[in-house]
């Protein structure tokens, strides 16, 4: 809930936390995706990298990729290891070339760390014996923590939000309305979804970056089957009162959009943000009311690429 | 909690987010089992299709029969892989028909797709060795991700509310209220139990569909052991105030009920809904109170069954 | 947060959800455990029976016997189907009498179960290798949920809350108040720890169940390392002001408490409950101090076993 | 949200929980890691110890020691067993010596616990089948607790907070503020991070240690891309005000700093905690603003080591 008001100047700046910098050129705080547009230096590297949650955030490709080097990694390196104690401290290995032994004991590497062990090469010396032993332990913790990982991509909570390409300034009552249209993606169902709206923009006089939370006509919605067309009133109040086009790019304005939703998937809490620049404001338009299309069995469908449609209108 | 006053008038639409179009025939926005009954089409399917939920919200049924063709596929396909291969870089495969051999190396895929391997088939080149060690690697993850969905569909949070069949609108205080009546129907507690209560109806001066937050008596309860009536008070302030059977029937009217609690097995905020239509609303009844019977060891026992039950009265 | 004033009349009973019935003997709704005292009868008891919330609430010693029953049951149950499939079907089981035969056929069974498969028994046909297959399927999913259910067990977040064995009516500022005291009997740290009181007491003239939530000194408290002696004032607005000894016995009070809480190992929320009746109230007497110890590390030490400590006042 | 204000007498001491005990030599409840540095002693050590906190709670390297003592000590124990009930009873063991037919059921045992089981040793009787059926099973449960440690701690969630090494008393406004700045060590966001502060110190009068939630200017931020500098006006209102520094050391203050945020890793709550002590607190200085460098990609760093830079003011 917004209580944020505001009306004490010392509040002006920095609630959003992107501090109230006037860079001199064209800044954009969040990317069009949702993530934030700075990044920490961290000298000491190992202090501050975050194994886990990069291992969540890579991609799915080079998540497997990393998971297959990582295989072929680690049973070469076995391998090596059990070509070094000998291959002859191994059953089921009658002579035969190096290189043929060498590429068996890889393949009993991988039979050991998967707990497949088939045993048609099997370890006969105390040596190898614990080397495997260590194996067979390492892989089922490796393979634990990788599947722990797959599920935990897989499972991820998060809030499909697909925003309007672009917010308008568009009639509302008795003026007009900086308008955007959101709608869920996915087929779970959103419940209890909140907006927050805040304007970051530069100020002439102090040559700062201020902050301003817009109100919105509602900030709550408790399903989101269709599609929301968050709104906020341009009158007297707003710090958009009175302000054209030309002065938002000029004052190099952003428009941030915080979004708090539960899915009913488990019932987590997600959270989606996204933001316009200036030029993804149409001015004078609105939204295309979407297409309700009434279904033989009750139900009804709408078709969630309508969300970016809008049409020009003249204002007075 | 209840905030929402609605004396304003551009507020009183949508709210819920069900839009405020009026479909001129009878429509129902939440199914009596709580789903809603609406679908998105999103034109890209690969875009809106979310895996993981539609794996955790299929029937069990459906899940297994998944498990056992993906099983019976995988297989098939690694032992085609390793008929192509050829049998004879497998040890303990010795001569036989190509049939048996096929039927052989799709036990030996099973048996290495989930790590059992036995060992009497063993991979016994290269080639074979490299696919088995992709199988087994392949079997681990997919079985971490397949037990995952498992046990993530067995442990998935829920309230499972057992509401009355009906509603009623029965004598309350001075005048009458508008009531149903909700249950545990696990063995679980809930704890911190909150309700809301949603009207949609037809405006029939602006056509338009009409939401209002109806006020309850109480609107949270601190445990459920036994039923918890929720009472709307059909006072003057209440959009139901004057309303007639007729009237109900007529604008197509809606109870929508939210429910948010706590179950006491993890501490998990689950959430239910339901909603009555005109016809499930019974006029000029009352719920007959749950017979409570003490136990011998101090307890007090009620058959959730008879919450279902009413007894029609004369209203004045 | 507590916001109930009960000024309202009609908001007198049932806010904790027991129901305002007065049962003519005397009623305990809380167990000192913090379970609740009533009963659900279901009739249909599938519906109502939750395995996942029961598996997790049984005591470790019945897990443990239905994990070993399963175990052993499930293994026969192979054994037995493997022996009707005949034991020449398998590899490595030479002659031997049908005893012999049956009990290395229950050890295949859990080898395949565990994937442990030593191989020196192996199918040997379709039929037993088919079998064989399914029974590693269900061994790898099996064994998954039950070593899901058994770190769900093992992490299952709680507040383990220690309750002064008795209330105290003490003195307090000006006049008197009702106390008792909680600690944390966990390694870990509470955080943000909130209490809410309520008393339930029989009205002598409506006979009626009366709900009445007891104002606190403090309900939230940031860290719990001590202990947190919970104060309710009897100033002239609480509903106990001009109650005796006899009164609350008479009127069959009980003292529910509500705790929520914050565990600092995984950031969990979690609830206790508990209940005083009158006869665990000691009238006229005051908690004795703890005993804080400062240790040579800069610490200092508590002994949990004296929370329970009291000693009776004069009281004018 | 803080919403005490302790205008009431009765509600001055003891929120956070630490008591209102004025130990005569100088404390410190919270250690700068964020630990209370306050031991509860529990005479019952069975009752009050937490397996699973403990294991989430100790370094990386006692955690794997005491898998790897577990891993040896399980598997010589079931050697001592296996041995017992004879080394003919096993296949694959043929002669040899006592030690070498010890050290070869040491690595069955391994190769059964861990479900290898390559099969060139295997039980072949029913007393040694039984045992390693028994030992199967504990190997997969027990790995799968290991590995859900393993995971547990691994994914873990926390507010990886970077405190400057110092508050300081600057200039603000048109009087001064104690300050402090907070900044991410991690590479995730945290979003809707709050913070309240507190003051523990010796009142001279009463001889009780008293505590303050100290008012900021701004409790709550909704990113921290860069660092965040929480300030507490010290204006007429505040408990510092008219303090001086020698005050504070005299008085044993403590700045108690409560943060809270969510983690967009998962969107889990976290939460960090810290202390400074009159000598970590800097008199007229100010923090130097971040050196914030724009990138090539349009982004801006920061390097973290920034946050402790203060530079000494001259105030009036």
């Amino acid at each position: 809930m917004i209580k944020e008001t505001f009306s004490n100047k010392k509040k002006l700046s920095a609630e959003l936390g992107f501090g109230n910098k006037n860079y001199n050129e064209s800044v954009r705080f969040l990317n069009q995706d949702g993530t934030v547009n700075i990044k920490r230096k961290i000298s000491d590297k190992h202090m501050g990298f975050d194994l886990y949650h990069w291992l969540l955030s890579i991609t799915w490709l080079q998540f497997i990729t990393l998971v297959i080097i990582s295989y072929v990694g680690v049973n070469t390196l076995f391998a090596i290891i059990y070509f070094g104690l000998g291959a002859d401290k191994f059953g089921g290995l009658v002579g035969g070339a190096s290189t043929e032994n060498f590429s068996k004991l890889f393949f009993f590497s991988a039979q050991t760390l998967t707990t497949v062990g088939y045993g048609h090469i099997y370890p006969n010396s105390g040596s190898t014996s614990s080397v495997s032993a260590i194996e067979s332990m390492l892989g089922l913790m490796g393979f634990a923590l990788v599947t722990g990982l797959l599920y935990g991509r897989f499972s991820k909570p998060k809030a499909d939000i697909q925003y309007s390409n672009n917010a308008v300034i568009a009639p509302y009552i008795d003026n007009t309305g900086f308008m955007f249209r959101i709608a869920n993606k996915k087929q779970n169902e959103l419940i209890e979804t909140e907006c927050k709206l805040a304007l970051a923009i530069n100020n002439l006089e102090t040559k700062k970056r201020e902050f301003h939370f817009l109100e919105l006509e509602r900030n709550q919605i408790n399903f989101l089957p269709f599609t929301w067309t968050v709104v906020h009133p341009i009158d007297d109040k707003s710090p958009l009162f009175g302000l054209s086009e030309k002065d938002i790019i000029e004052r190099d304005a952003e428009f941030v959009i915080l979004i708090k939703s539960i899915t009913d998937t488990y019932f987590q809490t997600v959270y989606s943000r996204m933001s316009y620049k200036p030029h993804e404001v149409i001015w004078n338009a609105k939204f295309t009311p979407m297409k309700q299309t009434p279904q033989r069995n009750g139900g009804i469908t709408i078709n969630i690429k309508d969300i970016h449609d809008y049409t020009k209108v003249t204002m007075n």
